[in-house]
This record gives structure tokens, C-alpha cells and sequence, in this order.
């Protein structure tokens, strides 16, 4: 029972099986395979707009990669306070963008909240050379607290850029289980909603170790620059094939939607369990995978004896974090255990 | 017979096998996991000595984040004018370091010719604040010419650097060729020699994607620093458990070696078959998996038609990497119709 | 009437004059000069302490200088998010570090609050790879709302790092006034109150240009780097002796101190003056040369009519900066313009 | 009899007095001040075309902030082995551009040679993703040797790069005396011979210490950028106005040219005599302010013994600077010295 982060869970055993397909004869390195061009068409069809993609071995990578194209190194990068991007990722934006500046926003549910992304906007005027001018609004979708923008969320936000020579990244390290649990499309969560740039998760949700950085029509223009900045990152993996087939194998036959479906439902079970234990309160809106309750600590600690693993928050709280093979036998165990506890 | 790089050939088997088999549970992530422990226990062993070890997903990667530990943002970083890390990474040095200066270094067969190197540190002395100070020796074994440094040459050329508060990184991309054909032991050709940190490469070797950047003691205390730099340049993968158990495999009964002979062995085949044609120089010493030849454009041309790619060198040679994975057959196949051709 | 900024006023005529002085014969460059030796001996009796110092040519600079000699790279600087390091600097201290993390922390007029300074140390935890630690906490002295740190209030925030491998910078671009408004030594204000590094601001009291950077005994050992990260910053002036030799001028019989208590006289006359209109509000203890107040906007125009000219800040007040050649008659008038409006 | 460096030089009278007259009232800071804006006129004249300036402390500050808006972090700056970015900025050019790569090319009295730039130019053929490409030539007039490379050598050189993506740096630390030399204009030395940015250089010639970047039609539109450059980098000082009052006075009826020809006959008087002497060598054209000559070691000695101050150049030689203030009769002095020990 270990919810500890979807980053532990295995990798889905059709990933494993692509990879050892994938190892016959000799292949084009560093991004020239046959197969990255197979997941850039699907990812196409998928995003239903042209698009560009390549891959990395991390959220942290693509993410600090992206970014590094959307943001010169005197600008500012909008964000949650806690996004991922600002707390956990070790400075990786700054580096990559060569010192931009983190403005972190504050919002319930580590969602920005729209006043807040006002007064930012307000304080920082265009054309005032002292100050670093905002150049990126990053959303992250599911967020840190396990919500999920909507679609008119992100629009709204993403339209208070509109007067600004800013883009918009949207940080996805959980995309699928924000966009099952919407039950919009890849498109209308994205570029339709004015996201320029998508880091698309696959780690997280069944594979060994595999990111996307996907570019949409309005910044194509940047891929080469993308290139460039991946390769001296150290992020043009040699044999990119076998990161490649990882993606080909998880987009396939909506093998990442069932994943993510699979991890939602288990979080929503784990969130229903919980909430009906006494003084037990759920903080967050379930929208994908993770949870975060509030728990009396005797509780916490017979859970912990049941052989359940979890974070203690920053706030205080407990997070469950679900993967795509979390069992609901588990869960119901989990549950169980808990109810024995507090009759 | 595709010679264009070892880049280009599939994994081992083996390597594949320990992924699958690595791919059951829950794990730690981010490095903490079993494997990556037993791999540094292993890899002590190798070395005979205490070391720290940590992976990443190329050799740009490995060179880039050791060198960020070894040399400030105001150093300097001497290597041969040939070497990947000053001609074929896009300046991932400069950019991990924080701006250091590569200062490349001439010598034939793309080994740093001690002369070269005594004027460089004569032009620049320590202490003089408008010049970038020494910071790091950089040597590739193998070099880019294929070549091999002894361990005495590479001796000679730490022991001049005794006197400065410098460094020195092996780029050791296709270490496992120049070890085998050296016939020392790997301590004996790294810290015994004065070689500070060592990029281990096996991607070129067998693997699927896995580099290793380790610490001697000598500078064991700048590992906590190193794990700084790989989280924040993307690098700290979260399932670390995959690339951990391509190393374990590869080092597993001595597999490393097997195949880096192997590659040696085809290369050397290759080379005297190349030899023995008329008008064919080879241009260096092979003394790993990589053969140098100057080809008549006609006979290149006849090579190519019966299936051989190779790269053509800027200097306007035959570039011809073997792998791992090259038959005996292959070269054999490909002397047969140069010969055919030139009779 | 000119109350825009300082750094609109006019340099100390006898600071031209050394510079005049300064200009015969020659003269050793990039700071080996006669004077700049004098003032630091000198400084060393005003400090009451061994130090180093080197100078720049704006405070943005010696801050970002500092700040990159005390903080790694992937490191975090805390700060008062209205820190001129924060707000009004184009990213510098991100630029000169290579891409610390600045975290904004609040507290009443722009002096960090004591619980945000351990929530923010409570949220990052020593020796976690995944968030960049604290390395340094930088305090404004005076604040940018022109608040005085007393030596307690110093002590107390330096002495919360304590347990922490960090270093404490502290921004002086308006140290004298500061100063003399405490009534303490410049010891009691720095090193003896747990500052490492102070950035000691000349221009803004009456120099052309002329910033120096101070390093106590706590870090002298890093001054090496400093010159270091002062040359490739492009701020090691050739001429220096024109630099150094506005600063033995104006430390030269007090009268830096001189002038900060002219300027501290006039913006309290001046808050003075304003407290005793109706429905003005100030809005910050005036401990040196600024003023914030909140003016009915009639009131504000009436004032700009009478020529007066002073800053609509970002929260909707008025920020008046006075300087060392403020004529009392000029606070005078503006007063009994003000006065002649709200009768 | 000081020879050591221009650097070491007074600053002419004429800009201390306009210092003193720029140093009344209150004036807009940040180079918005009148004199900043007189200047910009001024340049348009003199090198007869549209153009944006601004100004730096020194030649290191504005070579780097030139250049970190002529080439992105991934590319690479092609200029002599021996030039001031290069050899004597501390890596300066790195760090402003984020890591750029210079390419050290050869070449005879440290002007570029032809050849060497076309042997770079192929090995980095553009789109080639693990290469920095070639994205500025840097070309110093005068050069490191003293020589001038006239117009039709700047041209031919620019010319080299019409093909790419690339654009044109000239560090004119010693612009006037190269200008003076070759007796063309500032416009045919610079943008009608395929210059993009000019460093133009006062402080060598007879200022405190001002520097200026000008970019010509070709990227005026890097202007926003440089400034944005200028403030992150620490190098928009408050005061600008007493900047710009130096370089004002400097170009006010052609000062600079008058006391660049002073500095220049002198060199050429300082050669004469050298020349004279038995074994004694020039060893570049004297274009400029900059004689290198072989001279034996007893010659030497008896030199430094007249109380002559030179350096000695790390190719053996010595190199004397000869200044604005310079005097026709230290020269005569020093040469006849020199006679009287050498018969």
C-alpha cells in the first residue's frame, strides 16, 4: 500500500514489451528513429493540430526545457507559489532560462487564483526596464493539490495574458488524469485554451521514465531552438528510440486514458473511505490521483501500522498519491483497517 | 554494416532482461532504490577504492554535470581541440559550469600533446584576476581519434597540473575499449593516475541509456553538490531503478568487457583488412572500436554500394565505429567486396 | 522640488573635487591604486574590524556581486518580497549567482516578518535535493519603505539562519541613513549583528557612482572570488582610482554621515509637515529619507502643481525621497502650499 | 616614462570639467538625462547613420553586453586566439551570453586569418544540432598586436559570414587610434563594412572610464534587449549623466581623434627609435597606440633602469602603450638612454 508518489509504481508491462521490440538492429540515434516519428503523427491526431515533440528524462527536464524557449533570461515566469516548477525542482527553471525570475502566485487549492494573477499583472508594468517583465504564465494541470483546471479556468487565465508579448506553459506532469477526470479533449485543454507549450507526463502514469515536450502551432517557430537546448542540457538521449517507444506503447489503444482512469477511480475510492472516517476532512477537491486529507494523528499512525505509506504535507495534512496499479483491494483494505480503528 | 556510431546499436539482451526484471513493486525513487545501491557497491569494488556514483541519460549529461563540480562559473577547463565535450555538446559545459571557459589544446591523434599543454599553463598564471585560472585537465580515453592514453600518459599529463588548485574529468564515453585494449585496471587508468572524477559511459556498450559520473576520493566531498546539479538539470530520473539495473546487468560477469572486446576485436579486423588494401592509410592507432582510414573515393564509394555506412570525417577521412553487436561476418563481408573492387 | 529619487540628485561637490585631484599622473589600474588602498584602511576603522572591499558602479551591481559569492547556484536567497533585489533589478541576483532562487518573504513595512522567515525555514528543509535550501538571507537596511532593521531586529532574523549552513547580505544602498538614524556604530549594524556581507551605498548620498562591497571577517576568505566575479562582471573598472577616490571624500571627516542626517532631517520635516494635513496619512515610521503617505488625490495634484515631483508607489501612496542637498526652504514651501489648500 | 598601459593614464582635463558642469540640480537618472540624449545625436553624425548607444564602465561590461544580444547561449562567437574576450575578461562574454562558446581562431599580428575563419566555418556546418553554431565574429581595431585591420580586411572577414544566420562585433577599445591610423571614416570602418554592434572605447583614449555599445540599423531592434542586458548586468548606473558628460566633452570638436593621433605619433616616434637600435625588432606594423618590439635582455634592463615601465608579453616581447598624455620628450628621452648603452 504505498501512496507515497506515483513516480514508485512500476512501469506498465506493454511499456517493457515495446522497449524489447524496439531493440532490433541498428536505429538512427538521438531523436531520428522511426518510432519518435510515428509518436510525433500521433500526437497530432491526438492534439488535432500540428505540433512538435520531443523527449526528456524527466518532468523536471521538460518542464526546465520548455520554459527555456518561452522565457528569455531577463523575464518573469508566473506561477503558483506551489507549483512544482517553484518548489521542487531543485532551480531547474532558473538554470535553464538563465536566471528568469519565479513570481509565485497564491490561490486556494494551488489554483492561481485570478485576483492575485490581476495584482501581478499590475505591479509588473510592460516597459519598465528594472523589473523583469512577465513572459510565461504557468499552469500546472492537475495541480499540486490534486485539482484539475477546467477548461474555462485556464482560458480565463490564460486571456489575461493576451495584451502582453507572454506565453503560456502548462506544466503536465499529470495531464492525463486531469484531462479523464474533465472529460474535454487534449485540444480543448491545451492550444484551443491558449496553452502554448505542453509538458505531457508519462512517467508518473505507466512508463520507466519518459517526457514530452509538445509545442503547439503558435510557438513551432522554437523547435530548433527546443533542439538546441536539449542537446546541451544533455537531454538528446543517444538511443532515443527506446524513450520513443515507451510513448508509442502508452498512446496506444488509449492504453494512458485507461491508466489514468485506473488511478482516478482508485483515488476517488481511497477520498470516499476517508471522508466517511470521523474528524477525517478531505482538503481538496479529488480531481485525479492524489489526495490530501486531514487526519487525527492516532489514525494517521494505525493506517501507517496497516502497512499504508504516504506523505505528511508541508500543511500539516496527509497525501495519497494512486497509480495506475494501485489495487481497489488495497484501498478497501486500507479503508477497512482505518474503520476497524475508529468504530 | 552500419558503422556510423555505436550510438546506432541496439542493447544487449541481458540489459533488457534486468529492465523487465526490475519492473516488479513499489521502489524508491529518484536513486534511492536497491539497485543503485548494489551498483556503487559493485562499481568500488571495480575501482578498488570509495567512490560515489550517480547516473544520467548521456554522455553530454555525465561530462557536463562532473565538470559543473569541478570548475567555478570563472575557471577554465583545458582539452584537446577534438574533444566532445568542446566540439559535439553544444556547450553543455559552459553551460553547467555557469560560463567556464573551454580552452582547447592541439595534438596529434587527438591526444594532448604536452608541449600544448605546458604553454597553455604558462599563459596562464594564477592569480592573474583578468584571465580565466586552470581549473580542470579534460582527457577522453578513448579519444576522439580512437586512440588510447597509456597509463603513463595519462600520468604525465595530471602530474602537471600537481601544482595548481586543478582538477581532472576522464571523459570515459567508450572507457571499457580503452581499458581492455590497455590491459591495466580501472583504478590503475583513473585515480592511481591522477584522474579526479570519471564519466563512465556504457550507453556506447551495451546499454540502453545509462552513463555513470563517479567521484574518487579525492573529491567524494563535492557529491552532494553533484546531486544538486543533477536534480536541477533534469537529470535525477524518478524511476532511477531502470537505469541502476542497466549498469548492474552490464557489470554483471564482467559483460562490460565482453562486449568493449568484442568491439575491439571487430574494429582491429577491420582495420587490417582496410590495411592491406592499396592506396588505404589508417590514420591512427586503433586501439579501441574505432578505425580512421583515408579511403580512395572511389573504393569508399564501392564500400558503400555493397552496404557499409560510415561517416566522412572533417579532415576529410573514413569514420568507422564498431560495436558490440558487429560481426565478425559483417567485416569479413565488407574487406571481400573492397577487395573485389581493388584488385 | 525633486523627490523622485537620490539618484536624481547631484554628487557632493567635494567628491568632484577628488576626483579632479585623482587625475594626475599615472596610476595603477583595476584597483591597484594608492586610494583605493586608503579606503579600505579606512573602512577597517569605521567597521572596527578586518575587511575587504572592492567597488561597482551601482547598487545593483554590488548586491548582485555579492550575492553571488555567498549564495550557490542552486541555492535560495530570502528576502523581503518588496526587496529592491527582488523587484528592481532585472533579475540580477539570478544573473550573478547563475539561477538562485529568490524567495519572496512578507512582513509589515517591508521588514521581514519573524513567523514568515520560519515558516519559509520550516518549509525547507536541509539536505531535501529536490528544493533548493536556504543559503542566504538578505535584509534591506533601510527597507524599501524606508524602515530601519534596530540591531535587535537585525540579530534576531540573522540569528534564525544560525543552524544553517547560510550567510547574511545585507542591501545598504541607504546604510547611512540608516545609521544615523539608529544612533548605533556601523559594527552594531553588520558583522556584530550576524551580517557577513554588507553592499555600502555611496550614491544615492552624494556620490556620481560609487558603490562598495564589504566583506567582514566571517567570509573574507571569499574576496578571491569576488574580484573574480567583479571582473568577468565587467565591474572591475580600469580607472578605479576615480571610484575609490569619491569614497575617501566622502568618508573623509564624516561627511557621509553628514549628508545622510541632512537628508533623514528633511524627509522627518517633510513627514512632519505632511502628518499635520487633513486626511494624510503616513504610512511607515520615517527612519531616513523617505516618505510614504497616503494623500487625497486633489491634494497630490495641488502639491505637483506647486512643482513638486515624488513617485505614485504601486499601492496607490506617495513616496517622497529627500537628499543630502534638500533645502529646508523646499520642504517649507511645499508644506505651505499644501497648506494654503486644505485650509 | 609609464608604458605599462593606457589604462594607467590621467583622464584628459577637459572631461573633469565637464563632469563638474554636468553636476548641478536634479536630473533624471538611468540615462534618461539630456546629456545621454546630445550624445546619441552626436554618434548619429559622426557615424552618419541611425543608431541607439548606451554606457558602460568598462570595455569588458560592454564587449559582453554587445555580444549577449548578438548570440544566443547555444551558439558560438568566432574571434583571434589572442583577443581581449578571449584572453583577459575573465570569461565575461560567457557569462552575459549564458554560456556561448568563443572559437579561438590564429592568425598573424593577431588579425584573423583568412584561411583559419574558412576552416572554421566548415567544420560548424549550420543545423548540425550537436555543434554550437556560428552565430557572431568578433573582430578587434586595433588588434591585440597594435595592428589595424583596415576596411577592405574588415569587410573581406564579414563577408565570410553573409551566408548565416550570423552577425558582426568589433571591440574598439582603441577604435580612434585604429580609425586615425587608417584614415576612413567611422561609418566605412564599421556598418559599411558589414559591422552590426561597435564597442567604441573612450576610457584607453583619454576618459575616466566610459565605454559604449552602439548598434547600428542592422539590430537596432536588439536595442530593448541590451538595456534589459545593461540592467540585470548591473551597468545602467544611476548618475548616468556624468557618463555621458565625459564621452560628450570627448567627441566635442573631435577631441578623441586629436588625442588619438597624439597617442599614435608617439608610438610611431617609440618605434622609430626602437628600431634603430642594434637587435632590436619590431615585431607588428604600428597601426595604433602599441609597440611590440624584441629587444635583448641587457637593453631591456637599462631601459626599465631609465625609469621606462613596460610589460613584458608572454611571447617574449615588450609591449609599450603610449597615451593621449604621453610626451614627445619622455620618447627622446628613452631612446637616447637606449644609445647611450648600446653604441
Amino acid at each position: 500500500m504505498n501512496f507515497l508518489s506515483d513516480t514508485t509504481a512500476p512501469a506498465h508491462p506493454r511499456l517493457i514489451e515495446a522497449i524489447a521490440a524496439a531493440n532490433t538492429g541498428f536505429e538512427s540515434s538521438y531523436g531520428h528513429d522511426a518510432i519518435s516519428a510515428r509518436v510525433e503523427t500521433r500526437l497530432r491526431e491526438i492534439f488535432e493540430c500540428d505540433l512538435k515533440v520531443l523527449f526528456a528524462v524527466s518532468g523536471t527536464a521538460s518542464n526546465a526545457l520548455a520554459l527555456s524557449v518561452l522565457c528569455p533570461p531577463d523575464g518573469a515566469i508566473l506561477c503558483h507559489d506551489e507549483a512544482h516548477i517553484h518548489r521542487d525542482e531543485r532551480g531547474a527553471p532558473e538554470f535553464f532560462t538563465g536566471g528568469a525570475k519565479l513570481i509565485p502566485l497564491t490561490g486556494a487549492h494551488a489554483k492561481i487564483d485570478l485576483s492575485a494573477l490581476d495584482r501581478a499583472l499590475a505591479e509588473i508594468p510592460e516597459g519598465f526596464v528594472h523589473t523583469s517583465p512577465v513572459r510565461v504564465l504557468s499552469l500546472s494541470n492537475l495541480t499540486e493539490s490534486g485539482t484539475a483546471y477546467s477548461v474555462s479556468e485556464v482560458t480565463e487565465r490564460t486571456g489575461r495574458l493576451r495584451q502582453r508579448p507572454a506565453l503560456v506553459h502548462m506544466d503536465g506532469a499529470r495531464f492525463a488524469n486531469a484531462l479523464v477526470s474533465l472529460g474535454c479533449t487534449p485540444a480543448e485543454l491545451t492550444w484551443k485554451a491558449g496553452v502554448d507549450a505542453l509538458c505531457f507526463g508519462a512517467t508518473k502514469n505507466g512508463a520507466l521514465g519518459a517526457e514530452a515536450v509538445v509545442l503547439f502551432p503558435s510557438v513551432l517557430d522554437r523547435f530548433e531552438a527546443l533542439q538546441g537546448r536539449q542537446k546541451r542540457g544533455g537531454h538528446m538521449a543517444p538511443k532515443m528510440r527506446f524513450m520513443a517507444a515507451q510513448f508509442e506503447a502508452w498512446l496506444d489503444d488509449d492504453l494512458w486514458l485507461d491508466l489514468a482512469r485506473a488511478a482516478n477511480a482508485r483515488a476517488g475510492e481511497l477520498a470516499a473511505g476517508l471522508a466517511a472516517l470521523p474528524r477525517v476532512e478531505i482538503l481538496h477537491s479529488v480531481d485525479g490521483n492524489e489526495v490530501f486529507a486531514r487526519i487525527p494523528e492516532p489514525l494517521a499512525d494505525r493506517m501507517r501500522a496497516a502497512g499504508a505509506r504516504f506523505y505528511q504535507w508541508p500543511d500539516g495534512s496527509a497525501r495519497f498519491v494512486t497509480s495506475w496499479c494501485t489495487l481497489a483491494d488495497e484501498i478497501r483494505g486500507l479503508i477497512a483497517a482505518a474503520n476497524r480503528f475508529s468504530p
